[in-house]
């Protein structure tokens, strides 16, 4: 049931092949500097470092460079960023890149004006506080597509000290992206198994929210409307990675499917965020081929406690027919073609694979959190079951 | 495609059966003088009214009343609602109500600041210009669903002197409401014709959108996602007006409809409102009862020029099995299937029923405007045999 929530969503998305025609307009709203946070070299290699740089010569800004941001952003990179945007007194910070570049952006946003001796850490990703303090604007060109990050506002940082990973989905619209220009073009240079990898992990974040509840919402039926259009997407996009239509179809799923819309009225489960995560710590795996080495053994597991909906899955994404089965009939065909989705579009369906051993599971279990908003609480037993049917 | 677009809806929704409670600190974010908008009796009567004064004392407002707003806000209305927010200087325009109230309070934010001697209509719905003034905020407290307008920029106003009612969708962002408050419960005493006719006005704001254009993008899931949803909602709407999960599904339904996202890409059509809204100016009926009585005439006219998305329609939102069929026979049984819904909810399936006469017709297709964006734009005696074969 829709209950009791706020949607208020206020990024500015600007979408196409000529989104970066708009930038430099976008940036005439802001102070004259900018902190301009990067990962690696891949944007100097495709030449969108370059595009982004002149645009920022056009609006005449003052540039603070703030690359090597690494895909899973660390408290010290954080601070160092915090530090660079103090020093600089910066006005806007334009983070080019994937999630990791924008969850950073965010994470330094909210930091920079918090008062002395107060610790960006532990104020926001351990004591999960509002900010209280003027947060700086966030600009972002996306170059990679899955997490969302482009119109959400959620920052995922990685403290190593404390072996935690933690996001903290903040409520405060000054947090948003205050524009985003996403470009699928901008995708099309990015490896296939990265692009894959993408593809599973928006299809996750839909089931994550999807496989929760009983009650009928609108939520659910544009979960499913998303889950269509991404299978149909993924699969003209291996098939070519060129293919403008699939890309930016998938760049816009990616968007939609983790930007607050359709978890309005949903528990949500996120258990296989949990045990991917717990695979990623232990192997420093990709993030969307730990999800979906994962994903089928903890689906099949749960089926059974959540048979309806799983059925409905298997109907109104995978076109079972359901004459005549069971309700467990139907979600068991629905899952066995999900899988055969990702046998095809190449994600990886084995822990093995991404160098997880048998004499792991138990420090991986150790690792999981158990979430409760899905169909099924694992047990311990039931955690080290799935790892061990994805060995 | 998804081509070059911008997406940018910056409303606050505050939905469910408590969003009131969120009405006091809402209205604390402006200055001290509300000037409330509201249409006839009715939420006087269901104590909608009551609770927003309520809400106006508590946070110290000065309230300008502005009631009687009609069901398709005129010019001279429009002309008078400037004048009370330029004598009272009003901070705020709180309207209360359905489409007409939100429209005509977008129509007064955008006309209060012009300079002296600029008339709003020439302006806004002859000119089309963008507010080049300050944009007073607006907020809404919606109590009738259908036309979206509580997270949109569209506002439609009827001058009867050249007998033109005028839609114009703003770009600038200011004119979205600031807030909107949506409590499914406030509509639960609208009359059912009221009810079903809004119900219709949604489903074709989704099909005006979808039947256009033959390329695969994720507008069209989403779109497809939101009939499904409306189609089950409404079923259980009907047979239980009191039905919380049906009612709130309905409203969400209805925002999403018509804010912008599933035109993502889209041509758009909106031919089934063009026959509806001369009906309506010929009759005065019912928007959406205008509109149910001429789309499945027309669909099934241009059905041979889109064959393949009205196929993908009766197959995606009413299960229709394709197998063994032709592109055309699926197509038909899908519109049968609507045709059943219609009835079942108690649309209106004939202009008679509105009052048409068979003498009216060349009256009507005079007033009618022919729209590019669908599958095949109407000749003048295809105008004639639609209307002819809804009589």
């Amino acid at each position: 049931m829709l209950g009791n929530f706020t949607y208020h969503n206020p990024t500015k998305v600007i979408f196409g092949k000529d989104a970066m025609d708009a930038l430099v307009g976008e940036l005439e709203a802001y102070g004259p500097t900018v902190q301009l946070v990067y990962g690696g070299g891949s944007i100097k290699r495709n030449g969108v470092y370059d595009q982004v740089r002149e645009a920022l010569a056009r609006a005449g800004k003052t540039v603070v460079e703030d690359g090597g941001v690494m895909p899973n952003p660390t408290v010290e990179k954080l601070n160092e960023g915090v530090a660079i945007a103090r020093e600089n007194k910066v006005d806007l910070i334009l983070a080019v890149g994937g999630g990791s570049c924008i969850d950073y952006a965010k994470g330094v946003a909210v930091s920079v004006n918090l008062p002395a001796g107060r610790d960006p850490w532990q104020t926001y990703w351990v004591d999960f506080e509002e900010p209280a303090c003027e947060v700086v604007p966030v600009g972002a060109v996306l170059t990679m597509v899955g997490t969302g990050s482009e119109m959400n506002c959620g920052s995922v940082i990685t403290n190593h000290e404390t072996k935690m990973k933690v996001g903290h989905v903040f409520a405060s619209p000054d947090v948003f992206p205050k524009f985003a220009v996403l470009n699928p073009e901008f995708t099309f240079t990015l490896p296939r198994y990265q692009m894959v990898a993408g593809i599973f992990d928006i299809m996750n974040h839909i089931t994550e929210q999807y496989f929760s509840g009983t009650d009928d919402n609108t939520s659910d039926y544009l979960a499913e409307g998303l889950m269509r259009s991404l299978v149909v997407a993924s699969r003209a996009a291996v098939r070519n990675p060129e293919d403008y239509e699939a890309r930016s179809n998938i760049m816009w799923c990616a968007t939609w499917a983790l930007n607050t819309l359709i978890a309005q009225g949903k528990a949500t489960d996120w258990e296989v965020h949990m045990l991917g995560q717990a695979v990623g710590a232990h192997t420093d795996a990709t993030h969307g081929m730990t999800l979906s080495a994962v994903a089928l053994p903890y689906y099949r597991l749960i089926m059974p406690y959540g048979a309806l909906k799983f059925a409905r899955f298997a109907t109104a994404v995978w076109d079972v027919d359901a004459a005549g089965k069971s309700a467990e009939q139907v979600a068991a065909e629905g899952l066995d073609r999900m899988e055969a989705w990702m046998r095809e579009i190449g994600c990886v369906m084995s822990i093995s694979e991404l160098g997880v051993t048998e004499d792991m599971l138990e420090a991986l279990a150790d690792s999981t959190l158990i979430m409760r908003g899905g169909y099924h609480a694992l047990t311990r037993d039931e955690v080290i079951e799935v790892f061990r049917a994805s060995l």
